[in-house]
């Protein structure tokens, strides 16, 4: 997902108090991968915002894209940047925390604290590289559900996710329909398809071409895949807006300059955004994280798990889902969000659907988008009060 | 553009007899540059195709796109396949050879036999490399007009190409109203969008990353940037299809496997194909040519020579424009097809208009779309009729 600029999120009333936890599974408490291997020891690192009430009935995971992490309404600690969800969840925002206890954790394969390839592997003392087993989104979820337990929130009113967020949060809805009150998919699809796949593996073979990749043995020989990451993140980024977007950003605008330079340098404004994304990416993100990550959404379709059928995914489901596209998104368009729709009706489910206008793109999940903070502090106001979570002190 | 399977164009009947042709242009004829230079001494190597009338009336120009060349409707000399437009161009076909004289130009800046920037530099005795001038599409142009003088072709009954190519024809068209008496433009666009141009800069930045480009010097060391070029291609091969021709010939399917290997191999059939499109262009084009000629795209925007009017740069033409789009072409949008014939309307042009029904993506015009060769087939009987070409002797 791209970086959101300060513009769009400054000033948008006071931070929310938050902490910052760690929960580490010891040997005896191993995380089973869809790979066949367990994982352990482990660490999960997260993020909570508000307090959880008394009955436990408040709690809210987000779960964060691609390249994102716990710091969803917080300065992050590593860019000084604000939290790439203040928009959307904070005091007084559709996800209030000053009603609700948010929880957001690093996914398992991540680079901001929980356990990944950039950690070390106990069975050699050095970073695990490449010697991470491959995770899928179902790993990512269910070492979710092992933080819970270990937070002691059987249940969650609502399960929140855009992009790779709204996989966890489908995959949530699917392997513990019980423990899901509420799941607010957006901007995602139950499987990846073959272009999304397509952009990915160019992603990996820009960093698997960079030398100083050293066949994902970097932090051994202290370089950085500088290039080939700042190269996968500026082919991604472009998915991530719409054409519309890039034209009303930047059309054919030039850098600091009257005329075409003539030589290969940026003339144009788009070319230095792209720059600019993939410099402050390589700051902020391991390559190999970034290898693991987009391979888990390669691999992920649902309904592959239920015979092939994603009706069989939500069979029995009491969840109340709303699921969320916008109609500039061509990297998760509504077409995917209406296969989900299609199945959870199939299956008699709790589902609503809307498809917000926006010509931002993919991204438009991350922005300023007026309508779609009504209807989902909407969705979030009718669960709240099904559930009887008292409203907010404001 | 993308690779044409065999299955797509074999059998298709017999091929046009050929010539393979090259002038040099000395020092005393230089070719004037938009970046303020000269190039002198230069070579066009070309092909042509069937038999100039005694009128010199039947010339129909060719101009080929981003990662094509002058083999339109020959097996290619390197490597092997059929020529790149057999579909469109030969004895009986929509371009028909044994009715007009065809001929196709490798553009400046190539790398098949065209002065570019792996040819020598004659100040130095080595391959120019990045000493070679920036080009645009306006030199690509005029360095074919010299190859007309020279071929002592005045006026070309129709000029055509897609995508670059078709960038060329709007040009020709423009610079030269009075030696087109028919343009042929299809799946293009006056101007190459904010997001072209940030897609054009993904592949250079994964060029220039590969540090056996040497900062373009990579034939003085006898290297090359292959993975970077393998890249590069792979990233805009991707815009070459739709998201639906992904789907119908890949989706998810694996390749040579029966479930994830949950390691980084191309596990998916759309990787593998992205692999062997890295791989087989990189043994055929130069990576600094696709650095200038990307470039050159980039560059392009007719209306700005024209006061930012495009209607402009076609006022009191006469030619007869036919301009074609595709439904699925992402990269080349209808929206800019419509954009070219609005230009046209307005200055009272000769204008049609086709938006073909295709799922193929910006790739369509290379490939069997026979609802395009009918039209095609049309409009170059049409004009030919006008022009008083003989009809085919079949």
């Amino acid at each position: 997902m791209a970086e959101i600029a300060d513009s769009d999120i400054e000033g948008q009333g006071p931070l929310p108090p938050w902490h910052m936890g760690e929960v580490s599974f010891g040997p005896d408490r191993p995380l089973s991968l869809d790979s066949g291997g367990l994982l352990a020891p482990f660490t999960i690192a997260y993020n909570t915002y508000g307090t959880l009430d008394a009955r436990r009935r408040n709690a809210v995971l987000i779960c964060h894209a691609l390249s994102g992490d716990q710091h969803v309404a917080n300065r992050h600690p590593l860019t000084g940047r604000p939290g790439w969800w203040e928009l959307m969840v904070g005091p007084g925002k559709p996800i209030d925390t000053e009603r609700f206890f948010v929880i957001c954790a690093n996914v398992i394969g991540g680079c901001l604290g929980s356990t990944g390839p950039k950690e070390e592997n106990p069975a050699t003392g050095r970073p695990y590289g490449l010697d991470f087993p491959l995770i899928t989104i179902r790993d990512m979820v269910r070492a979710q559900a092992m933080l819970l337990d270990h937070l002691g929130i059987e249940e969650l009113m609502c399960v929140a996710g855009g992009s790779m967020g709204g996989m966890q949060v489908l995959q949530w809805a699917a392997s513990y329909p019980a423990r899901v009150y509420a799941a607010l998919p957006i901007a995602t699809a139950a499987k990846h398809s073959a272009q999304n796949i397509a952009f990915h593996e160019v992603g990996r073979q820009a960093i698997m071409a960079d030398p100083d990749w050293r066949g994902g043995a970097y932090l051994l020989e202290n370089t950085r895949p500088r290039k080939g990451l700042a190269v996968a993140r500026m082919a991604a980024h472009i998915t991530y807006l719409s054409e519309a977007a890039l034209q009303r950003k930047f059309g054919r605008n030039l850098q600091n300059r009257a005329a075409f330079s003539f030589e290969f340098k940026p003339d144009f404004q788009v070319e230095s955004y792209l720059h600019h994304q993939g410099q402050t990416f390589v700051e902020r993100f391991d390559a190999n994280s970034y290898l693991y990550i987009t391979r888990a959404m390669d691999y992920f379709d649902l309904a592959a798990d239920y015979d092939g059928l994603l009706a069989n995914a939500f069979k029995g489901s009491r969840t109340r889902f709303c699921v969320v596209s916008f109609t500039s998104d061509w990297l998760f368009p509504t077409t995917e969000s209406k296969r989900i729709v299609h199945a959870l009706n199939a299956t008699g489910a709790n589902v609503s659907f809307v498809e917000f206008d926006s010509d931002k793109g993919h991204d438009a999940f991350l922005l300023h988008e007026p309508e779609m903070f009504e209807t989902l502090r909407g969705f979030m106001n009718r669960i709240a009060s099904e559930r009887g979570v008292r409203e907010s002190a404001r």
